[in-house]
């Protein structure tokens, strides 16, 4: 049981829309990851997902709105909300979200990563 | 579904010891909290807790050693752990566990809320 220092985390990779996961309680994760561009639109059916940013400013577009977040602001998104996360410049984020989650959701594509590897 | 601005809600209250609910997801709450001083001994039988730091330095005090959590760092304790928070000067915290934790864990004090207000 130690104390895990997020910036010394970021700097163990650089992988874009990939997340790493740092920890693991009650059937959560808690999830790092980078991102820069444009995500992929998708729902996930069974989860809610929870972003933090912790550098830069995402934008969350959804089907009736865009939602913008900056550095110290969350967003939960409930389970069934289709979404596409966008970073114009490159973000970090903490997410939480329970263990079983694919992060692309119900969609299957060439950025879906199976299992997270923990760092 | 908005974003929750972190230091705008940490205005909003003044009480130490006293989590305040910012979300909820998965059968799980998102609490923030300002620590002062000592807190209780205690043990959470059957929930893992996060704590990760926001402002400040806290410590953890464990039976066996002492575990120092800066700001920007983060501790995951495991259900069934005694542990008790030590905060020197005034210590901002985003603690994430099961909606049902009480925050004194098997100890009834008058530390003890028995329901987080929102915030």
């Amino acid at each position: 049981m130690n104390a895990i220092n997020i910036s010394e985390k970021f700097k163990l990779f650089n992988e874009l829309w990939t997340p790493k996961k740092i920890g693991e309680l009650n059937g959560q994760q808690l999830l790092l990851a980078k991102l820069k561009g444009e995500f992929i639109w998708h729902t996930h059916e069974n989860e809610d997902e929870l972003f933090f940013i912790l550098k830069g400013t995402l934008e969350i577009e959804f089907r009736d709105k865009i939602v913008e977040l900056r550095e110290g602001e969350l967003l939960i998104i409930p389970k069934g909300v289709e979404h596409k996360p966008i970073a114009k410049e490159e973000v970090h984020v903490l997410l939480f979200e329970p263990l079983a989650i694919k992060h692309t959701g119900n969609v299957i594509s060439n950025l879906t990563v199976e299992t997270f590897e923990s760092i």
